[in-house]
């Protein structure tokens, strides 16, 4: 199997362009000259995201197809929390020269399947040598009307959350002990796309702040309040917890399904604070036509600090250059 | 000195804050937020790079404050190469765990110095730790009216190049041997910044097509041809050799001066297709008054592939995965 140091940067370049050069709406140019050109709005969202081998997955744990998906789901998550639209990304891979032309063609292959799901078309990026494989991806997007940002929560409004928490965390967990397969691998390795329902949640009206579940739930609430300038209360026993992880008997999690759940990160569902109890009602109908829960897990408090209902400060999340904060 | 572990990634971002958090022309929402968003024309150009220690660069040969600025020029060149105009960056680090956190604060200063002195702003980007330092950097711009692409070249018409070649080259070899400091070195340090010269080229309808000099003059000038369909014919004796070049007597140089300024690579200099010998003084006269020298090189002719004047086919340039192509 050729590798990319046998077949050279041009070599894979050409096979990105076989993938995704094809046109696409807006795109004026596209991958293939110096920079991409491309038809937006007058107010554009743009972030950006990356995935590196022994800090954010091990080859094993990922085919590279899955590693593709996955990076744009990453990626997406952030304009997902914003309400934003998402139509363009870039993806700059740097790969090791003795990976397979065929892996880093598949990585891409996974990255343009998920992105076309999304109309969202791959537009440029870059590639290099890495020792370690690193994907870091660039998306852009366009905001429909206002977006919801992370400062517009108030007290006493309640907060909702997509989806389950902790899967992924556990996952990642039974996948470092060499654990293949099964719900909660799958949390981590394919998160869910929010795109849709918080484009809806934005234009709706409905959501006053919103952040994507990204480094535990704790944490980001926290970046949340921090930004509102305000508090929160967490029910703890609301707090929906991945469904396969109350099941799980290993001596291999090494944490409680609640801890998980609040701490892990890696979840990628959208942390919601709704307008009030009737936008509540709303965003919960809304998501329901989505196919996606919205589970009521507490409310903002004047308080600063995020605290269990009952008063306990909770703390913790994924620091990227410690282990945890 | 505290490294990143001790102080985490948290108070790396709060430092980014603190640098490049001020507002900026048409940044609605800038870094902090799960996405930045911004004021853009109809048409955006945006293109994305990496520079990777032992790829790109040894920690050695750059102080942090200049691996930052030239992150910054390295990838504003790609616009400049389209006449666009940059506005706003995104800067991902990765970045080891046990670097100084006054370091990783003087990346990001001196990226964010040069942007400002672009007028461009730093309005997002990602920390992550790494192995080995790696800074991917997307620049957004806007396109004033059409871009220049690198298809628009034709026979006959004269090819010209800004500045000088193979310093960069030269200067890295120097760097790998232990040397420190001279022109040659500053050349590879410190690219040039060629956003004004490449708007005005583009915006006075002189330049049929354009591309930058980052992987040799042979191997760019290939790039442009083959997506013009079209092939190119240099004067040798006309390529502008880093002056420094000429006079250093080192074992360290395993290349003839010529070599390096044909396949040297990291010159980020523009190599510009005039629409015809008018367009090129035209050219000539609007470089100068950006105190840039523009040298005619060569013409574009109708035989596909890089001659030499007199026939013998030129090759060579980077490759990212082998060495050389």
């Amino acid at each position: 199997m050729a590798t990319l140091a046998e077949v050279g940067e041009f070599a894979l370049i050409e096979e990105i362009l076989q993938i995704a050069g094809r046109g696409a709406p807006g795109v004026r140019v596209g991958i293939g000259d110096d920079a991409a050109v491309l038809a937006l709005g007058p107010h554009v969202a743009v972030s950006t995201d990356t995935l590196t081998e022994h800090v954010h997955f091990e080859r094993q744990w990922l085919r590279p197809v899955a590693l593709g998906r996955r990076a744009f789901r990453v990626a997406v998550s952030d304009l997902a929390a914003m309400g934003a639209r998402p139509r363009y990304a870039l993806l700059s891979l740097s790969l090791p020269p003795d990976m397979a032309l065929a892996d880093a063609r598949a990585i891409v292959r996974g990255f343009d399947r998920d992105a076309r799901g999304e109309s969202v078309a791959l537009v440029g990026g870059n590639v290099s040598r890495g020792s370690e494989i690193s994907l870091t991806v660039t998306v852009i997007g366009v905001v429909a009307e206002r977006p919801v940002l992370r400062r517009g929560a108030m007290p006493n409004q309640p907060i909702a959350v997509t989806g389950t928490l902790g899967g992924a965390a556990a996952g990642v967990d039974l996948l470092a002990a060499g654990r293949r397969g099964g719900r909660l691998a799958e949390a981590y390795c394919l998160p869910p796309l929010r795109v849709g329902v918080g484009q809806e949640l934005a234009r709706a009206g409905l959501a006053a702040a919103m952040i994507d579940v990204s480094d535990g739930l704790v944490q980001d609430l926290g970046h949340l309040c921090r930004a509102s300038r305000v508090g929160a209360e967490i029910d703890l026993e609301a707090v929906p917890v991945a469904p396969g992880l109350r099941r799980v008997r290993s001596g291999v999690l090494r944490r409680t399904p609640l801890e998980y759940a609040l701490h892990g990160g890696e979840d990628y569902e959208l942390l919601v604070v709704l307008r009030d109890e009737e936008a509540l009602a709303g965003a919960i109908r809304l998501c329901r036509r989505h196919d996606c829960k919205l589970t009521r897990i507490g409310k903002i408090t004047a308080r600063e600090g995020v605290a269990a209902k009952g008063g306990t400060l909770l703390e913790g999340g994924y620091d990227h250059f410690g282990m945890r904060a």
